[in-house]
């Protein structure tokens, strides 16, 4: 992929699309994940919106659900189930209280995301690929570095309690 | 912006350019905020992400800032004050449990976003026009309609909490 972005820049087309481009541009180098072999997408962090969340107790973590181009365009239309090639990307952070509101308002009134928190986690659809886990691979990296099997051993068990929603917990926040 | 677009595409050029151009597109059309003069840019929606977080009290919402190309390079360096042309969008929705994830933990865990609340706030840019206000307008819109100028009004003195940030009180979640 990133051979057929130099291609298309050094054919004098606009060097605009790269950025467009880049975080469409699939799995990124790096370690495999165990169970799945997924690599860490590249450019995930620019992807779109698809919801917020937070997360109490020992998660405690304010998170975003980001799309690839293909789950955005099926999140968005609320098509189920997702089409091969979605990757959903979810991403965390500390739940910090904000200082200059709670001064302003006079009492905790903004928690703001910090810090990165509890890993970076993936579902990549490929129906046949995985077929045995509702179509869906999961994966998790820490500071990049793909989490244990122990960890992959939990995803599907968990996300199996919304199989009616394609196992995916999030919804389209519009 | 749309006429350039339309030309792109009739020039027999890439189709899949549409979709990044579109919400670096600038402002649409419909009625402009008051004070500010600001209309409602067009496609927010898919701009990328600088940060989220949740509003305790009266709000009491889970929200996303969302920023444009030129926001989101500032954004990602921490360069202050934000260059011309920055617009930032913050977007909210209701705070809501989710049932499914509570059955599984067996107490409230998850909070995601419901429907559209508290409006769509946006902050633009421009150190010449709005120069007596830190350089930058303020719009607000319910439901895509502008807010009243009353609204208008509080925009300043708040934010003014954070000039030392430059009036922008989120920071970019890596």
């Amino acid at each position: 992929m990133r051979r057929a972005i130099s291609m298309l820049v050094a054919g004098g087309a606009l060097a605009g699309v790269v950025a467009f481009m880049a975080p469409a541009s699939g799995q990124a180098d790096g370690e495999a994940a165990p169970i799945f072999g997924i690599k860490l997408p590249a450019g995930y962090r620019e992807w779109q919106l698809i919801a917020v969340a937070h997360e109490e107790g020992k998660l405690n973590d304010l998170r975003a659900i980001l799309g690839n181009d293909i789950a955005i365009e099926a999140a968005r239309e609320g098509r189920l189930p997702y089409p091969d090639g979605t990757i959903i990307a979810r991403i965390a952070w500390s739940y910090d209280p904000l200082a200059e509101s709670e001064k302003a308002f006079g009492h905790p009134q903004s928690f703001v995301a910090g810090l990165p928190k509890n890993g970076v986690q993936f579902m990549v659809k490929d129906s046949k690929k995985y077929a045995s886990t509702g179509g869906w691979g999961f994966a998790q990296f820490n500071d990049a570095k793909p989490a244990s099997a122990a960890v992959h051993e939990t995803c599907f068990s968990c996300h199996a309690i919304v199989t009616a929603r394609d196992f995916v917990f999030n919804r389209y926040a519009p």
